[in-house]
């Protein structure tokens, strides 16, 4: 069925002019909202502002072939931008190709890469990146982008490929600062932060519909650059120093190539990955929490396709990396956006502006661009999450902070990478060293519970032990010694039970272990035993030998264990009584 | 306490003649076994004869000093003899350094390592290599430990990198085999084999005690080496092109220092690294096994500072690369050594033999040592392992049957480190889509069970999936969408109820997961909720804002959760009847 392969014909099949008007009213408004943004993120990834528009254009198509979202909208986004910063910065420093043509090469890098994995079916790998690492990696990327806007907004040059050497350049140069440039930059950042938090609730105040109210607030950003460029034009304060974005080209993108270069591709390899990967985990929780809101559904390998075109897209058009955007998606899926045509119809207004909005913008200070940056990305700063974090979980803490820590002192690429491994030991670490507990008989029942948290009887002769969690090679060795260690430990002990109420999964490392452990608990005297065994573990285990090398015996329940290797003393834990040899424990 | 740092003190202090007895003689037979063993695992790594006996002297006093096993025989082996040789053949190949000093360098990064290991207490790191690697790996290697040893009972020169190339070239060379060289390797192959199989019962039926006759079936490698200098001797087949060990120097081992080069060291990094873990995890395994018998115990990290200092022992005299051997340990263990003072007995023994009783070594055909090396390494090839692994688990299988692929075509390095990344690779993948199941009520009772596996009752109102596993990054999303899609995939379904019954933990990501799932589902119309929730993870969310945002409650167990979203069903269910509604399935 074709529709599988191009979502866009089940959609536009179904196409009326209801769907037209809120695609077209949502065009106007993420169309308004783009054009400001392009020019900036350009600016912060190292590009002509044109590239930024020219991103903001055959993308958007793209996405719309293959993108399984009704209300994504593609373009040029702050991570993304910061990201291509740092990846061409490095290959350009090297002095074979210059900065747009790197970005071409990186965006069809990406494309290609991304297009690979939504047909291997591949989007589940990016289920590797944890929350935790996705949130603290946002939230240094957003500081790191704040930073490096300070430079625009104070009118100095300074540079620094980390978090430090960015601060200390900014102070040794604040001495320079430019002063329109500064009362420039300061009002507009002051301004875009009045907009975000208190226009919208004083428009609705004033009687506009909640969508209105939400489409002025959003358009504040216009309104500075509106302001500003007048400012500049007529009090003449370019000639006072201050930096304008100056001449963009007028007209439609240009058919560009990637450059052909394969020691340039495997440069760039490592963190074309990473921007496709860093890219689709936002667009697709974007997407993902829009689609939920109308019960509609997101494939993550389609978006793999869609986020692919556009990519690729991209590198033939004159742009740079793109991916889907939090707050267009947002405006755009409140504004009324049916179906991806809505990103069509931006895409030609972005086209529109091109071919003849630009020269307006000749006058537009860069540190207009850079407020409406640092505006953006604060928002995107969660330091709160490090607090409920550490609440949380101190292991998922440890990676977001080692993340944090990486981006700022050592770059986004590093800081990633290293949060991700850091995931990934830690979880392993925590299913090798598992929680597990000593039981004992709930006196005068026939339940039985941690020794630590509750009143029981326990048996001299028989040690019980549940572990919370499947048995694999990586705790297999542990398991053994703690069990062995715990039985020789107490020279009373005939019998080890091992509960496996919690364990979902026993592989064949652990099976050879719980098999080395039957022998070398019988060699000291002491016979192992399993209960509570689930399922589809047991369907597996009487596959193998394992049954016939146990020394002792597979109980159903705790309960018949105890009643069958301590029957007076579990019978008298029955009624409440204590036998001499059992012992009561309650330690907490 | 210094008994801690130096274990030797405390068994020392308690030493006696029944103990001095036992080492004794253990030492006689262990060191008899050795000397063949030594001359061979030296040529095996490409080293001269002398190394495998000065590698057979001070280590073993160095593991005396801190290893924690009374029966463990420190010396060459044949996995790390193989790795020696793959890691000092490449940096030779490059031309800075010869063979000797290479394996010097290696033996001091390799003591240095573990040392610095069991300082850190690091040994647990070694329950990354699953037993499925370890044995692939071990039998990858003994295949091409056997092959390699061919060309020398041919009488061939014959080499290759790999399986393949080994045995192209053996083929190509088969023709120029030496008559009388063949005759010596395939008769002391034959005779060894007998030796291992069937001498040790023949002795038994004749009246020696099992002591004894394990002694004598261990000592044939010894006969072999005997009866074929004899043969070459009289029978002077050194000029017919038997090639034969020829002069070794006789005295102690010469102090060396091992060279000082950071590149070398660089170059040697990775080797040592892996040589230290495989013999680490191979001499911990050999101890625990014969530790056990006694009711003693192992200590991993004095075990690494045991062969650390082994290693280290190793370069500082002429050495290369030790760990403890599985076939002499058992021999050290039957023959009664009670404590490692066995072990320097032992040294002492094979000093005497390298002071005076190497000429006679010196008519001893390399095609006998070959035999011995093929007949060892045979043992430990368990291509029965393949089939059983098969069986209990196929993602187990796919990491042994790579690392022994990989071994056979890339080499030993390149092969464990394909199975340690694939293990690790698809323990994530199971426990990214865990098992799961949609559960029902088993009519007259409150039990809940699997819809696939019982006849069960369903509600139309109520979803109810029980999750086999811990809720983490990995598998957070896949959670989300598994439980969004058959929600709104039937209209009738207001509540989800997830089971956590087998939850041992949920991470942040999971947290977030199920919250954003929450508003999800709430935003379909769906509420969500938990039942069954452990104590420990309670405790975790109750930390944290998860029940406030939770759009339904957290059940005790699940038949309450039922009895509160359809009690009409879930009573009717009780008796046993069915509403309208309400399904009954069995679909296994």
């Amino acid at each position: 069925m074709i529709e599988r392969v191009l979502p866009c014909i089940g959609w536009l099949r179904r196409y009326d002019a209801e769907a037209f008007h809120g695609d077209a009213l949502a065009a106007v408004i993420v169309t308004i909202m783009l054009i400001p943004q392009s020019l900036a993120y350009a600016l912060l990834a190292g590009l002509p502002p044109e590239v930024g528009l020219y991103a903001s254009m055959l993308p958007l198509a793209g996405y719309a072939l293959f993108g399984s979202s009704n209300a994504l909208a593609v373009g040029p986004v702050a991570v993304v931008s910061l990201m291509t910063a740092a990846a061409i910065g490095n290959v350009a420093a090297n002095g074979n190709v210059d900065y747009a043509s790197a970005a071409l090469a990186l965006a069809l890098m990406s494309g290609v890469f991304l297009l690979a994995m939504g047909l291997l079916r591949l989007g589940f790998l990016a289920s590797l990146l944890s929350h935790s690492v996705i949130s603290g990696f946002i939230t240094a990327s957003g500081l790191l982008i704040a930073t490096s806007q300070l430079k625009h907004i104070l009118g100095v040059s300074a540079s620094g490929h980390n978090m430090l050497e960015l601060v200390q350049s900014l102070i040794a140069h604040a001495g320079e600062a430019n002063v329109p440039t500064l009362v420039i930059g300061v009002l507009a950042t002051a301004f875009l932060f009045w907009v975000r938090a208190k226009l919208k609730p004083m428009l609705k105040s004033l009687g506009f519909g909640p969508v209105m109210a939400d489409a002025l607030a959003k358009a504040g950003p216009v309104a500075a650059v509106i302001v500003t460029i007048l400012a500049v034009e007529f009090l003449g304060l370019d000639g006072d120093g201050v930096k304008v974005v100056g001449a963009i080209p007028q007209g439609l993108p240009p058919f560009s190539v990637p450059p052909v270069d394969i020691d340039l591709w495997r440069e760039l390899m490592p963190s074309a990955i990473l921007i496709s990967i860093i890219g689709f985990v936002e667009s697709v929780s974007v997407a993902q929490t829009l689609a939920a809101k109308r019960r509609e559904r997101i494939y993550p390998n389609r978006e793999l396709l869609g986020l692919g075109a556009a990519n690729v897209a991209a590198a033939v058009s004159g742009g740079y990396p793109v991916t889907g955007g939090f707050a267009r998606s947002v405006v755009n899926f409140d504004a009324g956006a049916r179906t991806p045509l809505a990103g069509v119809m931006t895409a030609v207004g972005i086209g529109l502006t091109a071919m003849f909005l630009t020269p307006l913008f000749h006058q537009l200070p860069k540190a207009t661009l850079a407020a409406t940056i640092v505006v953006a990305v604060l928002s995107l700063v969660d330091l709160g999450a490090l607090r409920r974090t550490w609440n949380y979980s101190k292991m998922d803490f440890a990676a977001m902070a080692a993340t944090i820590v990486m981006v700022l002192g050592m770059g986004v690429e590093i800081g990633i990478i290293t949060g991700v491994g850091l995931s990934l030991v830690l979880f392993l670490g925590r299913t090798a060293r598992p929680h597990f507990a000593v039981v004992g008989q709930v006196p005068g029942t026939h339940h039985f519970r941690n020794v630590k948290r509750h009143e029981v009887i326990t048996s001299g002769k028989v040690l019980s032990v549940r572990v919370d969690e499947s048995l694999y090679f990586a705790n297999s060795r542990w398991l053994e010694d703690m069990l062995y260690d715990m039985a020789i430990s107490s020279p009373t002990v005939k019998h080890v039970v091992l509960i496996c109420s919690a364990v979902n999964a026993i592989d064949s490392s652990a099976l050879e272990g719980l098999e080395g452990l039957s022998d070398r608990l019988d060699a000291a005297g002491v016979t192992f035993h399993l209960s509570e065994v689930k399922g589809p573990v047991m369907d597996k285990l009487k596959k193998t030998e394992f049954l016939a090398h146990l020394t002792g015996a597979i109980f159903l329940s705790q309960h018949d264990a105890m009643a069958a290797l301590d029957p007076e003393a579990t019978a008298a834990a029955e009624k409440g009584e204590r036998l001499p040899g059992s012992r009561s424990r309650h330690t907490a």
